[in-house]
């Protein structure tokens, strides 16, 4: 099973909310995660897209691009938890959404990687947006803490 | 109907995604607004709470705060916009959960009023914050405007 199906499948077991939310994988690609969020199952008062649905799909982006690239670095065993997040919404979104989180500086990535290989503990920050065809409508921020 | 009734059936009606999170209305009382978060319908992979599905309580204690405060001062028609959220996870949410929020300081409730009655455009931050049983775990600021 390829790396996108194999997030899919993990993000709708193991948190069903992904599931009402209509949450998919788009690709997995040069280090880059892309998710779907339909606006129909995330519709808000306005007929719009709700801001929740919208902070749903961004931290999971951050959670999903974190999972793969500890798979690819041979950590299958690290537990993730989302310790902070920033969002702004800077346009409404009246339709289908794309979540897109990249890599972050390699840098970052080593350090992070080093420190927790040495003390089982380590933090990083995280930052992904939403698009709405070309147009950016969200930027968010995350820090994500790696445990044994 | 009382607000309590009234507030849930908009959430539920006007955001479905509420009824997925099995999103209740506990009470609107000396101005504070109480929301219940079930735990089953918003597991992550660690059988904890999903923190998505806590900001969507957050955000949605914010927004029912002031849609609420916003009827009891005789504002019905204008509309409530999310511009920033900021969440800090502090303790993971391992029961049912209930988020509030209480009131700002009245001073700026005022000026915010004043702001939207004159300009037809206003903007006030909101506080939230989640609890499991007496603990806080976590807390949300939310930047909302308000516009004709």
């Amino acid at each position: 099973m390829d790396e996108r199906a194999y997030l899919e499948r993990r993000l709708h077991q193991d948190i069903p909310l992904t599931q009402a939310l209509g949450l998919g994988v788009l690709g997995w690609q040069d280090g880059e995660l892309r998710l779907s969020l339909p606006l129909t199952a995330n519709l808000n008062h306005k007929s719009s897209m709700f801001g929740g649905s919208l902070y749903c799909a961004a931290v999971l982006a951050g959670w999903g691009w974190l999972h793969l690239s500890l798979r690819e670095a041979g950590i299958v065993n690290g537990h993730i938890v989302i310790q902070q997040g920033q969002i702004d919404y800077t346009e409404p979104v009246l339709g289908d959404a794309v979540a897109l989180c990249a890599a972050p500086p390699a840098a970052e990535w080593e350090r992070f990687l080093a420190l927790y290989r040495r003390r089982g503990l380590a933090r990083i920050g995280l930052h992904s947006r939403i698009l709405v065809d070309a147009t950016e409508a969200v930027r968010f921020s995350g820090q994500y803490v790696l445990h044994r």
